[in-house]
This record gives structure tokens, sequence and C-alpha cells, in this order.
């Protein structure tokens, strides 16, 4: 596992002038992906460091550091690098368990079947050159030919006049024009080229970018990749990156810069690798829940994190790829899908467009889960969406020994109370390490199984399962294996389970109002999507055993992947999904929760784990 | 008068590596604008420079320069730039005769009175707030509250987008929104400035930038500005610049971007000037001939200089003014009027819409002098138009004394037979220097009054004017002044006079096939337009007087200015203006003289002068 053992010198690697002291910022700038859920406001307790050589400014730890470490790490030279600023050079160690970057990319989602209608053709036409009787400029001779084959080109794009001219000509007046949207021609190239016409779909989340390089005649995937967001650094989560790009101007494009960037690598791998010209990258689309998306164009985010929580923008957008600066053809368009609002994202509705929900006669149930976890609950008569604040617990943090879904992560728990025995399944099998969000799930799911814990998520007195303990300050635990590596015990606690129940509380609140806007039972509900990367990990079975969806037969459910990744694909190799997905961004109603009525009623009857 | 006495290292000052050692380049390398109409192909004599120490690799002048530099200049170490190679570090002096720069420029064209319809309009907008209650996005709310004014903005550009969230809010929901083509918003800004919208008209010549800085409310002038193109020191002449562009895509880069920098420079310079903020120009118009209008969209000219000389496109562009980088508002337009022909531009068809020929029940006839004269005969039935090759006698050059109208140029001849005397008049009354192209032909026509010429153009036997003289190579020539400075006199010979009549020649010709064409006698004309820079100084009478056009009237020859500045500010201010544009474009007929049947007949018709 990545680990750093690094020298940090004062005014050594700078980032930005008013940060360049404090040692979060400057690991950071050393290239090291330091975790930070909180953005470095120490409020997660999550960049543990060891202090091997000098000293900090703070000799004596934090209250806050007090809080989050143990007091035998605090003593060994343990601390928090958002806490610490540098007093001279200092020399320290990254453990894994502080870095961000090894996590595990969710699947792309499903291929698509549907029939490609791409918005970008390419056509060869031939020619006669121009002759005293014959004075038509090239660009007329050109769309006269193309008209000659049916087609209605209008437009041709001003960047490509430049060498329109030389290229007709070397050509011997034989060129393959590449036309969007019927009637602009936004590229000329020599010879024949007509099947080197590719598209990009990207999901770009707040952890992860995902990508599909597209053959726009087939409609069919050449190659996917993915990798971290890079923003991540700058806060973890959605409202730090949002606090983050608030600082100003600069911070908000070098948020923008940094995807970009990153994306542009992505591309550049995925083409070498499949022997592609990025000139042949003619659209994209990106699909992201709303601060992703106005981050990626750059928009203005603070407002996203003020009440009402309005958007800048909700409808699609096509933007030229060369004034983003996305390394595709420089006249190609990237078009970002509808948002629904603040909270629910294009992300979400490209799942409806996957699952084709949005066409059912049958009630359907999406969720995609996260830390905000949208729900959309409906069928082709109506259809309506909400966002609940489901909290990080689902992905590992804000639990004892919880982490990313990342090797030696424990993802599947067993309890056999008969036995006294717990089984637990790591991810590459590797020496358990904590617990990643599906698997403390499963533990969750399993405690309820095994009365462990009772329909409140308490501990029973009565469980006398031997793995059951207090602990030191006299919390109820359940210890489900041991770190080889530090000798701790894996332990959840009975705080973890709380944790676990509120956000599957959220979760069901949500479902719950929706089904009570449409006037639909659970046994109504004949369709449920889980969507999204973890939602793909996600046993179905738990998640009604922990009461996060209502009492619907498991053979309803389906885990579908990233549902996101292929209504991106559907919108970029589709123009008829693409119109779809706009007829759908407005058919999907929203709903607010926050100031529903009967909000604090529904979630506390949320709360209660099911009675097997 | 400028003049440079500069040191010229080896290596030192390169621009370009191929041509690193030429003198003539080394010293367009420093800044110095060394005249060049050829250039630099030793065809036209005029980058006299003199060495003052060190020495060239040809030690010995070359038959061009033996044929362009006279032996006592030679003797004192006159030479031609474009023929001397370095040989070690030298220096030269640079005399004010062989600058490109000091140029008088044009009139900007006489101010239009159209009314106004512009693209563009601000509207202010005051709306309420989101709340839990209204979360329409941020774009949704603007559009809105523009729509209760009656409009119908449909897009917003995305780039407006970044920080619009924060423009509503800073603004307290009261914002002025700029509408481009009424349905794209394209600005929006805090409060209400309404007031401030304005636009640019430019007239791209080869020799000359003209600019007017327009209120796009008003439909007036704020201020007009104008410098010399600064792409003279890489061609003086069309041709020579095509061939310099020609040299590769770097060096066409640089002839776009020599001349954007330029305009931006006037522009930065015009809105200080006026105090306006350059944000607030929110288009541009352009007119220019074919190999302008190319140079300044960065398009391949090579192939307007071959036959059969057609332009890569004709017809109306609109470039956003960011992918020009011309430093208006980044999400300006620029609108380029259409070409008629790579031979007939748009500075030609903006003064057909300037003079409003087009709608004329009268037959016009629309002459716009220059290297190439444009001439266009017809009125709202039909109209042809044709360019004629008429060379830059018109304009100086190949004229043994001939020079730019700069200070000193001998503008006006009068000849007295009578008195034996001939008065001149120069440009800011200044010690005769040369004659410029109105003074030439002004000559030339008090010449063939005074019978000194006869109609075939010769110096006539008879003459018995004192001035008359024979050269020492034996040529006939008038003397008509002394130059004060360098003590010689300055003469016209048998040699400028043949030049004119070349060149008066071909503008009868293209007149007199435009009339058979359309089946028009001189009587039938009713309205003569004398158009351009040179046309606003040029004598309608001498133009009559040595045969330019055909036995017309006087008073119906109107000399109108540079009428595609006007034009040019028509199409800017008001959308109709620029539709009629298009029509007359499509309407404007051309006729190619070159392949024309009957033209060697007409030119030799046409080289006679008329007699009195």
């Amino acid at each position: 596992m990545t680990q750093y053992w690094v020298e940090i010198l004062p005014f050594g690697k700078k980032q930005r002038a008013a940060e360049s002291e404090n040692l979060h910022h400057l690991i950071r700038g050393c290239g090291i992906p330091l975790a930070s859920p909180c953005g470095g406001r120490g409020k997660c307790g999550k960049c543990h460091i060891t202090l091997i050589k000098g000293s900090f400014q703070e000799s004596k730890p934090s209250a806050t550091e007090k809080a989050y470490i143990q007091p035998e790490d605090l003593a060994r030279g343990v601390r928090l690098a958002c806490q610490a600023t540098l007093n001279g050079s200092v020399k320290i160690h990254v453990p894994p368990e502080s870095l961000a970057r090894d996590i595990s990319l969710g699947t792309t989602g499903p291929e698509t079947t549907i029939r490609p209608f791409p918005a970008i053709k390419k056509y060869y036409s031939a020619m006669t050159g121009p002759s005293f009787h014959d004075l038509k400029p090239d660009t007329e001779r050109l769309v006269t030919s193309l008209q000659k084959q049916g087609l209605r080109p209008r437009h041709v794009s001003p960047s490509i006049l430049a060498l329109l001219p030389d290229t007709l000509r070397e050509s011997g007046w034989g060129v393959t024009a590449t036309i969007q949207d019927k009637h602009n021609i936004i590229d000329v190239e020599t010879g024949d080229c007509r099947d080197d016409c590719y598209g990009l779909a990207i999901d770009l989340g707040t952890t992860k970018i995902g990508g599909s390089l597209v053959d726009l005649i087939t409609g069919k995937r050449v190659t996917v990749f993915g990798d971290a967001n890079p923003q991540i650094p700058y806060g973890e989560d959605v409202l730090s990156r949002i606090h983050y790009a608030a600082k100003g101007d600069e911070e908000r494009k070098f948020l923008q810069k940094t995807v970009i960037n990153s994306i542009n690598q992505l591309i550049l791998e995925a083409c070498r690798k499949s022997n592609i010209d990025t000139r042949h990258i003619y659209e994209a689309t990106l699909v992201g829940n709303s601060a992703m998306h106005h981050l990626f164009l750059g928009i203005s985010t603070v407002h996203l994190a003020e009440s009402p929580y309005v958007p800048a923008v909700k409808g699609p957008l096509d933007i030229r790829a060369r004034d983003l600066g996305l390394n595709i053809n420089s006249e190609g368009n990237i078009h970002t899908l509808p948002l629904i609002t603040g909270f629910v994202g294009s992300d979400c509705l490209a799942g409806v467009l996957a699952t084709g929900m949005y066409k059912e006669k049958k009630m359907c149930l999406l969720l995609d889960i996260g830390t905000n976890t949208e729900v959309v609950l409906g069928n082709r008569d109506r259809m309506v969406a909400c966002s609940c604040a489901s909290g990080p617990a689902f992905e590992g943090a804000h639990i004892k020994h919880g982490m990313k879904a990342a090797k030696g992560a424990i993802e599947c728990v067993g309890i056999d109370k008969q036995s006294n025995k717990i089984y637990t399944q790591t991810i590459r099998d590797a020496a358990p390490a904590g617990l990643c969000g599906s698997g403390i799930i499963d533990c969750v799911a399993e405690m309820c199984r095994s009365n462990i814990i009772d329909d409140q998520g308490m501990f029973t007195q009565e469980s006398d399962f031997a793995s059951v303990r207090r602990s030191a300050e006299g919390m109820w635990e359940l210890v489900i294996a041991q770190n080889e590596k530090s000798g701790q015990d894996i332990v959840v606690t009975q705080q973890d389970v709380n944790e676990i129940q509120l956000s599957k509380a959220a979760v069901l609140t949500g479902i719950s109002i929706l089904m009570q806007e449409l006037h639909v039972t659970p046994d109504q509900i004949e369709k449920v999507y889980i969507a999204g990367a973890f939602g793909s990990t996600l046993n179905p079975i738990n998640a009604k055993r922990i009461g996060m969806i209502p009492d619907i037969p498991v053979e309803r459910i389906k885990s579908t992947g990233n549902t996101a990744m292929t209504g991106a694909q559907m919108a970029l190799i589709s123009t008829r999904s693409r119109r779809k997905s706009q007829r759908v961004s407005k058919q999907l109603e929203y709903l607010e929760l926050a100031t529903h009525p009967d909000f604090q009623s529904f979630f506390v009857n949320s709360l209660r784990f099911p009675k097997k």
C-alpha cells in the first residue's frame, strides 16, 4: 500500500502564499493525496501523520488532535496535518490510511443497446476544382458537393477555413467532411476517413471520473477509463470543495483546470491505447452532480451551498471543446445533460434515462446512493425526485474503523451466532484494515438478523455473543476482526450502528415522502434500481434488511451499476436520447425534503430497523 | 521626418532563421518599417539605405542596384537593402524616403444617416430572488424576467455563467442583460448600464486600417481612428503579402496576429480617449479586399494569387471576438461582410451599400481606385462588377519621383503655358519631395490640356514649353519643381506618363466592358461615385480629362470618400443593412476581364488620352 516518508522544507513547495506554512497544504503541495473529507478544517480527523524529525510551531497537540488521536499514538508523534504549522524543516510519515487516492473505481455501467443516432456524421465528397467558368469559392464548392448527396450543410466553422483551401487542393478535391447537427461542417480532412468518428461519455463524480470512448458509428465502447477526481485534495466532499472554490476566482478556475487537465490526460491515454487521434473525437457528453457540473464549467458554486440551493443553470448546455480546453477536436461539442436542482444532478437524470423508468408503466424506484442519495419514484405518468442527506457513513466515513473501498477493506461480514464466529471477506483478500461502506452495512444487517442489536439499533442487553463487549469508555461494540499490522481489534460500535441508522433513515424518509406524494404503497413498487458505484457493491437484501428501502420483494430489487455513465453514453450516441433527457428533465418533479411538513415524523419512523 | 541610423549585428536581431542574414529582413526585424512594395524581391528599388561602416558580402553593386540607384549615389554607399547580406556588423542609414509608415490616412467616409437597428440591445431587469417556493435556477430566473418585458431570450452564453450567480446576488437582483440577435444573452452586469452599448466598424485596407467607434443606440460615431496596416513590412502590396503568408503556417498566423494586435491597440486608444470600457463594445463589422479579409481571419491566401483566383469563402461570417482575440467584449460578434470574388472584396460591396446604388433607378458607376480598381456598373435591376489591374501608379509607385501621399508630396499641379510657369501644391505645404498619386494625375491632365503630350501620351515634338527637356538618357521629361534638399529636379518623364496611361486604360477598359455588358452608353450613366481613400483626393475633372472615365458630364461625378467605412458602419448599426449587404452580394454579378474576348481591343482603344 502506498505511503510516504517526506521531508518538508519551509517555503519549499508553496502552492499558495496564504496557506504556505500549513502542513496539510504543504503535503498536498508535494502532490501527496492526503485525505481531507473536511478540506483541512480540523473537522474529520482523517489526516493522521507521524512526525519523525523536526518540530511544529504547535509543540503540544490541540484539543482537536486529542479528540481524534489515541493517547498512545499522540505519544509516538502522530498528529493531524491540518493542525500543524511548520517551524523549520520536518520529516514526516504519511500512512496509507491518510491517503485519499487508493480507491477502487466503480463500474462504468452497463453497455447500452440503443440504436445510434449521433449528432456527428462524416461524409466523403469528391468535387471538380474551380475554373474561370466556375468561380465558386471553396466553401460553396464543398457545400454544393455535399448537397448533391442529399445533405443540407449551411455553415462552415470559421476556424476550419484557415486550411480549407490547402486541404481541398492537396486532396485532389476529395475530402471527408464532418457534419454536426446536420448543418455545421466542423472538420474537413484529406481523403476518405469516414470511419474515424468517436465520442466521449463522461461521468464526473465528486470522488471519481469515469469515461467511455465510444465509436459513434456502432454506438459501442472502444475503451473505458477512470481515475480519482483530482479536486479531492481541495475538499473530499462536495461542501468542502465548494468552500474551497468560494475562496476566489483563482481557486474556482484552478479547480476547473485541474479536472479538465485530468480528463485530458485520460483521453490521451485512452486514445493511445486504442490508436485513435483526438481530432477524431467530435463530441462529449457529461453528467455529474450539480456542484461537479458547475465546477467543470467554471461556474461559481457558492450559492449551491446556500439556502435555497439553486443552481446557476439547469438546462442542457453545448460548449465548444476549445472554449473549455478539452482535448478533443477543437470544434467538437461538449453537451452537459440538464440538472434537476442544486441537489439532484444530471447523473441522476442519466440514471432515469438509462433505466428507462420514464417510459415504464410500472411504478419504479431509483436510488443513487452516496453522501447525498438521490431518490426518484414514478413511471411514465409522473416522476418525483428528492435528495436525502444520507451522509458519508455509507462510504465508510464517520465510522470508527471505516475506510474507503480499498485493498484490505472488509466488504462482507457473516455472523454465526451458534458457533460464536464472525467471518469477513476483504477487498483483494488482503489482511483486514477496516470496513468499507458495503461492509459496514453488511455487518449491521447481520447484527439485526442475529439480534445483536434491536429494532431501535441498540445493542441488546441479553446478547450473549462472545464478540460483543464494552469498550474502555463503556460503549458497546462488536469485534469483527483484528488489524494484523496494528494488532488492534476492528470493531463496530454502538455509535457506528447509529450512524448507519441515521443514514438509512434519511434515505427511507425520502422514499416514504415520495410514496406519500404519489400515493404509492410498497407492494405497488415493481422495480427498484440501486445505482451508483456504491450501489453496485451493495447487497440488495441488506438494503432491505436494515430498512433503507421499504418492504419490497427482493426479486424486484436490482443493482444496476453506474447508470449515470450508461445514460451519458446514450445521450452521446443518440440525439433522440438527448432530446429525451431534456423532456425527462422537465417532466421530473423535485420535492424539497428540508421544508416538507412531515419530514420530522417520517424521519423518526424511519430510524427503526425492521423486525425479521 | 523619421530616419534611422542603426548598427546591425550578424545573428543579432534574428526574426526568422532562413532570412537572418539578409539586410532587408534584419532592418525590419529591428522594427524599422522599411519600404518594400515588392516584399524584398529586388523588383521595386525602394529600399535605399546608405552603408556608413562595415561591408556587405556583395562588395559590388548588383545589376538590380545599378538599375535603381544613380551612379553618384552608388559611389557614396547607397545600396538596396534587399540585395545585401551581412558580412559582420554594419552601420547604416535608412533615409525617410525608404520608410513605409509616414502615410496620411484617408478619410473615414461620410457619417451615415440610416436609422439604427442594431443586433445588440441592452435591457435592465429587476427580479425577486429564489426561495424554497421558487427554486428556478439563476439563468431561468433572468430569462423569465426578461420575458416579462416582451423579450424572447433563449440562450445564455456558457461563458457568462461563471459569474452570473454572483452578479445577480451582488446587484440585489437588478441587472442589465446584453442581448444579441434577440435571443442570446451575452453579458450580464450589475445595475442599469443600458447606455453603454458600442460597436466598431473596421475598414481593413492593404495600406491602412480605418475604424469608427460607434454608439449603437444613436448609430453615430463616437470617434474614428486609423493607422498603417502593420503587415506592410511583410509586403507592401497584396501579392507580396500573399507571397509572405504562403511561406508557412507560422507566417500566415503571424500576419493575422500582427493586424489583430494593431487593431486592439487602436481600440484601446479610442476607448481611453472616449472613456469607454472595451467590455461595452459588443460588435464589430469588417470590410476589406479578399486578401485582407482572409489574412484577418487567418485563412490561407495562396490560392487567391493562383488562377482562377477563388476565395476560400465568400459569404458573411460571424465569429466570436474571443476566438479571434479581438479586444472587445469576449462574447462579442465580429461580422465580416461578404466578398464578391477573389478580386472584388467586401470593401467594394460596402461601397455599393453606402452609395445606395443597389436601390437606384438611375444607372450608376462606382469606382474604388487603387492597385486594383473595382468598378461596379448598374442599378436596382442589375449590377455587374469587375476588377481592373490598374497597378500602383495611381499611388505614386513606378513613377520616377512618385511617393506616398505624405508630407512634401506634390498633390496639385498647374501648368501656365503662357507664362511658362508650373505651380505646385504640396501636402502640409512642405518643401516638395516628389509626386503623390493625385499629383501625378493632376500633372498628366495638365500636360494633356497644355498639349505637352498628345492623345497617344507622347511628348509633342512641337512643344516649346521651357520646362520640357530631354534627360541625359535622351528621354523627354517635364521639370515641375526642385527638391530643395537634394537639389535634384522633380520631373515627370515620358515613362511616367505611359505608366499613368496604362493604369487609366485598365480602368476605362473595365468600365467599357461593363457598359457593353449592360448595353449602356456614357450619357446614360447618371451618377458616378469615385470612392476609396485615393478617390477622395482625386479631382473628378482630371479623372475625366485623362480619360480614366468615359465622357460623362462632370456634375454627375462625385468623390464620395471612403464609402467602404460608411458601408461597414451601416452594417454595424443596422441588421437590416446587414441583410441588405447579403442580398446585394448575391445580386452583384462578377465579370472576369482576364478571359473576356474583347479585352485586348478595348484596352488598346482605352490607351488614348481624350482630345480637348
